[in-house]
């Protein structure tokens, strides 16, 4: 495509929940596009911002040094109101009025069917950036801030590790990932949880109190004495690790103490995985755009940059990577199966 | 009090909670006995190691580089038989079996009232050392742990106001201090909270969920939509941070996200605070030892080491800084007393 | 002084070296002054803003959540050219025409010599808060910045010592304080390094690169091999860390690497220790305004908000906390005098 | 190879410079090792302890939590007479004494010669993990304790930046990678520095004191005042930041200020990038020893475990990712070519 016909202006937004890594991503975009002189057009809390008209020119001045920050610079929100199809028209004049002739949504899979319904109305650009610690979007090995959210609870799962230790308790600590157990897999191997409770594994066969406390009891009679860490996913137990720890302690005579990480897991410096991911897809979203790409995602795959389309992000799903299962689950299990007795 | 009768073994544990400094106490004790020409006989788990006999001999080699870390590495425990007579003429018996002339207990003031019961049925020196991150032990200033403990609810502050920002959302941060405010108080003001519900408040007036509702629409209306961050100590509200956060968004279409950091405040690396107060205190009970002292406990108080009678540790009360409390509460609360209506 | 002669207009300036916590005392003043009904004009780049007429109004609105970044949003600068006599006829002149009746000066000794000399020409008040990293200035035990570079001082060689112990290596950690050792005490005493060398040890009796040598073999004598972390003040050492660890090298056999922290002590999220002092001495020092005060320095001393006159801040020093010298240097020091051989 | 002729007892060691997450490698082979009913014998301060046969059995109970710590607990050492036969030959024997079918190294490129030495005289199966901060081994997209020394660079870049914007100062920070540029590349994007010096880059075409003063001089003139980082590389500057930031000030009147990091970059929590790395290269090293594999490196490439020779890790070499280098240094340039003056 020549770059004759190359828009001069695109537009931005964030939607959905923030993740860290979004002001990088901003960035980035700012950057490539001052570099392919191409003017930048922020919209504010999302979608919304596009209905409301809430906008402003972003330039590189503008993004000096913001990559080092969490949150989103032009605001986030979620938008249940841009499903319906006068929304999206409306949107699209909006964009046709400020001469826009192509959009990046960098947010989750809820904010690609936002933009892929936008494309159904309007004839311009629109690209998607991966952006929501979750990791729960198909085509990408990571999405911006997963890395992030990551370090954030293994750092609280490792002070929860100091206490237990002195005092030979257990713990669970909740984490997010309603749909998906990348935070929790990934989280529980890097500080060396012994049980972790994820959706995918729920999904398959529900952890009963029962089997819960004969693993723990297990543990302690492999090691003796000693701390025990549980890693639950939000979601996954009614009430959470508040009521399973209440549970444990009343029902089972076990003292056990909740931690709920919440959006903690949002905040703070990105990692720098997650900055230079967003650094790479944002300007690959841009160079994208001058090759004349529409409807698909960023994605880094394998190492490698490339797209998906806008429908398969939220159509197909990202499985747990099957090795990390496996090694957390059985082969750092304290609780040797072969050891293990029947029933 | 002549040296020549300084006892020439001196015995340690870790009581109660686990503090965030213990360990740089233990080492500095150990350093400053090797120093003194004295023995160093640790109990495991606190009070119970005493009655069990569980015990080892520290020296200079055991203590190197722990100092950095939380916990404890001789561990602590909750020891309610020990309020029995004959748990503590247990311990003395074992003491003196051991020949141990002075007994140190780092520790909250639960732990002290254990020492204090010790001191009746034992001829030995006891000194105390404050170690809890509650800072709710009278006649010291800091305890060792409380500046970890804020420092850790600070930084989750600090990334919850990151997402709160981009969102323009309300935040329950749930911190300990079921007795006392400290660490909410401190937090808050570190960073910058918009409230905080504390213990010592809620004592004189409680909070009802209208006042809540009614402070968080008036900052929303003093500065135009925003992020808004409340602390909550422990046991102050219903069902907590969880609860609270349901019932703004239930009953008030207040969407708010609650987060429990819980023992999270225990663990990391202590901070440069806590690890020079429990230098200090650690070698100036040993050096209070051979100046004959007993049953008191070393405390740092208007930047100088004193000391306060056992009895007062738990039998007066430490108030909040008043001046925290004043600028925190009135010229640091986004709703000037002199903008609000009347009612 | 009655309130009704109270300046309705307060002006503050950032200056010399930043400081972690600067933002905090700028908020705090901005916040206060709101509470009082005061306005607030910021001279940017310190006393060099003064002279350009370089300001700007701030209002609570821009000091939101700034208190958890280091830094000052109003910059700093040194201002060789406010010794003249012109200077201080010319910034007095421009605080006239501004209408501006009293200044807040946040920086270190060299700014309060500014203040000092401003206010022999300019009848307003003149208040200073003390920001440094350094702790230099008399009349506070610290200062606004000084708790911040402490903890990453010590974070630095907890870093080091991890890599320390797996090689079994001499490290020197070069940290600030040309004049003033307490950032190089606190933070040897908080990592627990082997030895530090202070400017205050070293103008009594500077140590030799044999006596350094000697202490090296005398530890690893004392503890069978192991790793050894020397502090090391700026400027007290030809060449610094990287100089002192090629001698070693070089002339002794002793590999030894150096790390030079620089201004990376200046960064960073402020502790908490940091924000709440900027933000009481900050608040206080509006308060002070309004209670007629003039040419004195906010302090914190003993754990109590005081003041000391501008003239004291640098014509008198600061001495090292004796204590934590003594428990550093022998109490704490691997070496045990008894055990040292003659010589 | 059938299991039955699976060695039951497998060697450890950790050789070269120690680099983050090498407790994470050993817990994973020790725990995989137990899961399959071998036993691991660990030698200590690398190829030394196999010469020394300074050695102890590892079982799980050693490694409970020690994964969040940097360093490495059986100590590792340069060893320079390992590269004689005599050596290999006498390494051979204790081996076969021990009766150890496998040996295990995690270290670097120089790690692996030496493993590669042993394999040419004793018939065991050597296998490599790859640990090392610089990522300069070839065959893997990521060595282990490469993320985390990038992470600990580019926090050290963010403080930079806090007081360079404070005080509109050019400021140097070296990292380590004398023959690689990844960690100064990873960290320059991670932080957005202005400038990076690299190895790769500096052999091309060497940048003159002129080209920097220049940039300098450019960026200002594009941004107006403001700050200016600069990564460089060790050892690609004669005197390194310290010499380099000298010039600029003495020849160029440019204030500027050098950061040393040194081994800072070593330390630390490991990240959870290098935890999991760590843990399922260890495990796929022990799954390779009974698959009968030999002389290989374990590797992660295009995010699948894959081997790699063991000649191959140290005769090829790994390029710095084309991507990230063209979008730092262009597309992120301040200075855009298309405004560069001529010349």
């Amino acid at each position: 495509m020549s770059e004759s016909t190359t828009p001069q202006r695109i537009g931005i937004l964030t939607s959905g929940g923030d993740a860290p890594g979004m002001n990088a991503a901003i960035r980035a975009i700012v950057l490539a596009a001052d570099h392919y002189d191409l003017e930048v057009i922020a919209f504010r809390h999302g979608f919304e911002g596009l209905l409301e008209q809430n906008y402003l020119q972003l330039t590189p001045n503008h993004v000096q040094h913001i990559l080092q920050y969490s949150g989103t610079i032009i605001k986030s929100a979620r938008c249940p109101r841009f499903k319906e199809v006068a929304s999206a028209q409306q949107a699209a004049r909006h964009l046709a009025e400020l001469n826009i002739g192509a959009l990046i949504v960098i947010g989750g899979d809820g904010s690609f069917r936002g933009a892929h319904h936008l494309s159904q109305h309007w004839d311009g650009q629109v690209i998607g950036v991966p952006g929501t610690i979750d990791n729960d979007v198909y085509g990408t090995d990571s999405t911006v801030g997963y890395s992030t959210a990551v370090a954030i609870a293994m750092d609280a799962l490792d002070k929860i590790r100091d206490t237990a230790d002195a005092m030979d308790r257990v713990f669970i600590v909740e984490v997010m990932g309603r749909n998906a157990g990348f935070i929790g897999l990934k989280s529980a191997m890097a500080a060396g949880a012994e049980r972790m409770i994820l959706p995918e594994l729920q999904r398959d066969k529900p952890l009963t109190i029962e089997a819960i406390v004969k693993h723990i009891k297990r543990v302690e009679a492999v090691r003796g004495q000693g701390s025990y860490v549980m890693v639950l996913s939000e979601h996954q137990w009614p009430g959470g690790a508040v009521a399973l720890s209440e549970q444990l302690e009343a029902e089972h005579g076990m003292p056990c103490r909740p931690c709920l990480l919440g959006h903690i897991q949002r905040g703070g410096p990105p990692t720098a995985t997650d900055r230079v991911l967003a650094s790479e897809l944002g300007v690959y979203a841009v160079e994208l755009i001058r090759e004349g790409a529409r409807n698909v995602m960023t994605a880094m795959r394998a190492g490698a940059l490339t797209t998906v389309t806008m429908e398969e992000t939220w159509s197909k799903k990202n499985p747990l990577p099957e090795n990390l299962l496996r090694i957390q689950h059985e082969i750092f299990n304290p609780v040797k199966k072969s050891r293990q007795p029947r029933g």
